[in-house]
């Protein structure tokens, strides 16, 4: 892990750049480093860092600001600079080659979309919580939220590192995952949004259902998928202060 | 309205018992009285004041001390000390009998169950606001959280000075409430036990899905009816105050 750049915000949050093997990714620390922060992987839609770096890293410095939380985001596999591969390209295409035509999106599309972004990020994701957990401002207990829920899903199965995950229901799961579901059993707070126009709500609630969590909340908002209300980002953060203090 | 008791409580919150005509009610205000405060109606569920006094009396002092809202409540028609009427005790003791035989419970039931006690007890909840609205230490807006939904869906409708409501879908709901909730605009909050064995999950998000409300927020929560999670308390505060400050 190398650090490639650094700036103190006017919030005082720490925002560093860093890069891991070709993986590029972005760190922010709190003001204060009297003691490790507790960290959340926050994990980014499949946009590229850059184009959603203001949602990204208005998540992080508010967590870090008014939490005392450090926050990390690394680039997802074939997102923003990194290299695309074929068959992910091909997936996106018939995907939007679908959702413009008002046609249904099977699940061998889904599977072809999500279960390789998965398979390859979920080790990346790991390699970074080994690299952030070895730097002395920061410490565990770790929370996760993101982005591409499959991705959440299989992490907060495999990683007993991650206590508790915030997750989006927004984006399309295969029916796989719903399995894996029921293997995540920590506290988990679930955002829906109840006219989310690239998913199906019934599924949703679905998958709701299947995770094995003793503790989870679904906080439903009405809107569209880009709607979530600006208040549910303190809500996620009180869940998180909950989970890892 | 006539106050037939006072006591200030350790957390400096003032509680006052009243009675309004012929029904009993709570009053609790901010230990500070600097301003007026805004109120949020706190309707119990139909066991009668008496029975659920702690956890009402435990919301509305958390609401008077930690927000500096005011919170009151009144005695629900055929509950507590109050008359019983032979209809409702009739409905009540049917509704019983078809749980206890693990029988559906039919539309024309729930109808003898909660539509008359919506009848009777909105006009009371509008008449022990004029009276509370009228103490100097209290103004609107007002917030309203309850108990029995059908209540609050027809309270929420009907009276403008009602700006916020905090419902819990947890009780049975007439069909013809469904209508209703479309007349609903203010925002809401709404509550759901995910396996509340009194009471079916489609029809709580259907419920929910029907309400004519732009902000509404449902948070479901893992657990049956009496389980609700005790940071919920502080997420429904934390509505209240971004709609009655």
């Amino acid at each position: 892990m190398h650090f490639t750049s650094e700036q103190r915000l006017d919030d005082g949050v720490l925002e560093r750049e860093f890069t891991l093997g070709e993986i590029p990714g972005i760190l922010w620390t709190p003001a204060s480093a009297a003691a490790p922060a507790p960290l959340i992987l926050i994990s980014p839609p499949p946009l590229g860092l850059r184009k959603t770096y203001p949602r990204l890293a208005g998540r992080a410095r508010y967590y870090a600001a008014e939490y005392g939380f450090a926050a990390a985001t690394i680039e997802l596999p074939g997102s923003g600079e990194r290299p695309r591969w074929a068959a992910a390209e091909q997936a996106r295409a018939d995907l939007r080659r679908a959702m413009e035509a008002g046609e249904p999106v099977g699940d061998e599309l889904v599977n072809a979309l999500i279960l390789p972004l998965v398979e390859k990020s979920v080790p990346e994701w790991q390699a970074a919580l080994d690299a952030l957990l070895s730097l002395p401002e920061i410490v565990g207990p770790v929370g996760y939220e993101g982005g591409v829920i499959s991705i959440g899903i299989r992490l907060a199965a495999v990683d007993p590192r991650i206590v508790a995950a915030g997750l989006f229901a927004g984006s399309l799961v295969p029916t796989a995952m719903f399995e894996e579901a029921r293997q995540v059993t920590i506290p988990l707070h679930v955002l829906l949004q109840w006219d989310d126009e690239g998913n199906d709500r019934q599924a949703a609630l679905d998958l709701f259902d299947a995770f094995g969590s003793k503790e989870k909340t679904l906080h439903a908002n009405l809107g569209g998928h880009t709607g979530v209300p600006q208040f549910e980002l303190d809500a996620g953060a009180r869940f998180f202060a909950r989970h890892l203090r």
